[in-house]
């Protein structure tokens, strides 16, 4: 690993000095400390510090195994799962593949197409996808720890038809890989039963931290990408994020000031990237950060945006809205992009010819750079997180390291970074109303619920 | 039109009473009288609130014509242009076309391909772009006031260029239209040199409000949109969105309620669809209030999420995080959408047997109606824009409603919603940064910037 990302903290400046950050050094090595000792909530759901060097040396063989019969026999593979079942992988896919790969011809596509279902209740766009698959060639990739959850369940149970329709049971069950728990639910039982080859969730790792795990591996090792470079990055963040003086440890530093712009008003974070590829990323990211902050009246709102785009849309809050907000900038290397600005034969005066020549990737640094400064100068302070270029490396030190900053930040800002319970909210009153067996008392609570529900003007 | 988009204002019980809306009465309809007698500031920008009525005819028949040209002869149809120029159309074309438009055979789709250029500054995605395109028939339509845009200008010198190599300069002159200025410009002066086809861009509309001039119209109509439809659907809001009685007129009262809402402390609001077709949509009404609003230090943060994708990730920090957030929910009916739970032949205990043979969008429908009293349950105030299905007489509505509670809202909140000032700032520093011609005195004023620019630790 020639390099790694880094996080500059210039733009903080004068917003948080570096003599009020010092100053937190003990509190925030202290939540390190929890974190890595396990004497924290949820310490039990911490085994993603350590995976991408503990990560058992025959699951990742079947994993590049199957892969690579994937890429060979099949022409889509629809990945089903929800939340960290699903953000992780497609984030990384979207990241490192073509951008509109869609669109490629499958002889100029590097593997399958993939694609994404169970991450939604909408019959339509289930519809759509079996009318885009086709007769294309298909696999399917349970992924659910339990296979009981609502949206992966339903999505699976069409798609199970839809393969033994088109293959018979037999070849519904070779080109089915389940990823689930080891031993115990409802998917691992169906996997034995029928015979799928499958992967283990490992029970000491939650959703949103399970992208290095075959939960995010699976489906991008199909789709291209090369998961021990992604490893081999996650690994190489292994000990710069445990280094316990925070001005050496990017995931430390990270969490430490994001927190104490926090306490100072700045209720909303914006991962920022100039990237297209990276809409999906900061997605990721915001699962990440939500679901383990966004408990008990805490937790910065994570939000997003892509540059220059939302510069035309974001961009006028941003610079002049309420001075409530920071950004977290994730800058990539300008060497990619050979692209330039080519002359202009029309003679139309656009005024750009003092650009000709210049590479894209050139306009777009200094367009990053005018940026940070105007929104430093607006009030808005800004970290930018340094990363050489797109890479399957560099991503899997991303993944890793903000995952280490999520459980650092977590412990500072008192919760427990490995808990969701108000996903449960939602669920539980949706099982009401839909009349889930077991659910009878509930299901006569909300009808009460309903009927005290206020009733207002409809206009 | 049968019947019509409404506010359900239940949800808002008792986060806000009707009493204290109506106390607030008399504010909004002296903001909505400012909008409608132009007696507020950037009055000369509110053409559209009539333009679905005064909408050229002739301008309307060439849209139509040129669009249908397009659509016999074009396999892709590039749109270049950025913020206005860009999110509205996008946002319509995916609303009403196939989910999975670019996987679908040429003979499926309904039209050519619509892409996008000239939305950022990034040169792989315009490599990759003209990979995509291929040897497709293709057609562009540059959509800039000035022509003098950087990312628009940019992007479109590159595709002259590549239309010129390709179908050489009678025929690239042929298969680019121009949305411009009516007179001046050098996009104008260009169009008629060269003589394209071009549509005017209105001197009294602004750029996020240009969605139902040609700048919007002419792509959907390429796209297969009906456009007529959906200019019937936003002239179908134009009395009731005028009524000057907030409990009969919706975008009063929408206006109104986020207003109040503000005032009390709710400084982001979440716009919310459980249809994955409307997250283009989520982005052009974010460009609508974030750049209409976000100034003088005010304005409500706008956020955007899709369920029940986003509850599993957002969700958590909805459900429990700040009680500083409120959502606006885009409820489509139910009527679409056929498609049925299948009986699971596999025996796998998915628990989810008791919704066998319901359909898909009835159980939506109840993930809707849990999550709203979950929200509600929490702490959150929720909005709901009932629409009565996903069709371009709707979407006019929609579009219309936004727009027209946008400008209300903008008066209300005290600011300017027809100007942008913070757009410029960093345009200002990046021209300052690429020695832009004209830009000296700047240049040399960035040189010290960036000389006194705080430099912190990197780590």
């Amino acid at each position: 690993m020639e390099s790694r990302i880094r996080i500059d903290y210039s733009a903080l400046l004068p917003f948080v000095s570096e003599e009020d950050m010092a100053g937190r050094q003990e509190r925030v090595l202290e939540a390190l400390g929890v974190l890595e000792t396990g004497t924290g909530a949820g310490a039990e759901y911490r085994g993603w510090i350590r995976y991408p060097e503990t990560v058992p040396r025959e699951e990742l063989r079947a994993v590049g195994e199957i892969a690579a019969e994937v890429r060979q026999e099949a022409e889509a593979l629809i990945v089903v799962g929800i939340g960290g079942s699903y953000l992780g992988a497609r984030a990384v896919i979207e990241a490192l593949g073509h951008g509109f790969a869609p669109l490629l011809p499958a002889e100029l596509r590097a593997g399958p197409l993939v694609l994404f279902a169970g991450q939604n209740l909408n019959g339509r766009y289930l519809e759509e996808l079996l009318e885009a698959v086709g007769e294309k060639s298909l696999y399917v990739n349970v992924i659910s720890k339990s296979g009981t959850t609502t949206e992966p369940g339903l999505a699976f149970r069409l798609l199970r038809k839809h393969l033994v329709e088109r293959y018979g049971e037999r070849g519904a069950a070779r080109r089915i890989i389940a990823t689930t728990d080891a031993r115990k639910g409802a998917l691992r039982k169906l996997a034995d039963t029928e015979g799928y080859r499958s992967f283990v969730i490992p029970d000491d790792i939650g959703g949103r931290f399970s992208v290095l795990t075959p939960v995010g591996l699976f489906p991008m090792a199909a789709g291209g990408i090369d998961i021990h470079a992604l490893l081999e990055g996650a690994r190489a963040m292994m000990a710069p994020c445990s280094v316990p003086r925070l001005w050496e440890n990017p995931a430390a530093l990270y969490a430490g000031a994001r927190n104490l712009l926090w306490e100072r008003g700045k209720s909303m974070e914006i991962l920022v990237s100039f990237e297209p590829k990276l809409l999906l990323f900061a997605e990721w990211w915001k699962q990440l950060f939500g679901e383990s902050e966004g408990k008990e009246g805490k937790g910065i709102a994570p939000s997003s945006a892509l540059f220059t785009t939302d510069l035309h849309s974001l961009g006028q809050w941003i610079q002049e809205g309420p001075r409530t907000v920071f950004e977290t900038v994730i800058r990539v290397g300008t060497e990619a992009g050979r692209l330039a600005v080519p002359a202009d034969a029309s003679g139309m005066e656009d005024g750009l010819g003092y650009l000709e020549g210049k590479r894209w990737a050139a306009v777009q640094e200094m367009a990053y750079q005018g940026t940070k400064i105007a929104h430093h100068q607006g009030g808005v302070p800004v970290m930018v997180l340094e990363v050489p270029r797109l890479d399957a490396g560099f991503l899997g030190q991303m993944i890793y390291f903000f995952e280490k900053a999520c459980g650092i930040s977590g412990y500072l800002t008192g919760v427990n970074p490995f808990d969701q319970p108000g996903v449960e909210a939602y669920k539980n009153n949706m099982f009401a109303l839909l009349g889930k067996p077991g659910f009878e008392k509930q299901t006569a609570a909300m009808a009460e619920t309903r009927k005290r529900f206020p009733r207002g003007k409809v206009v």
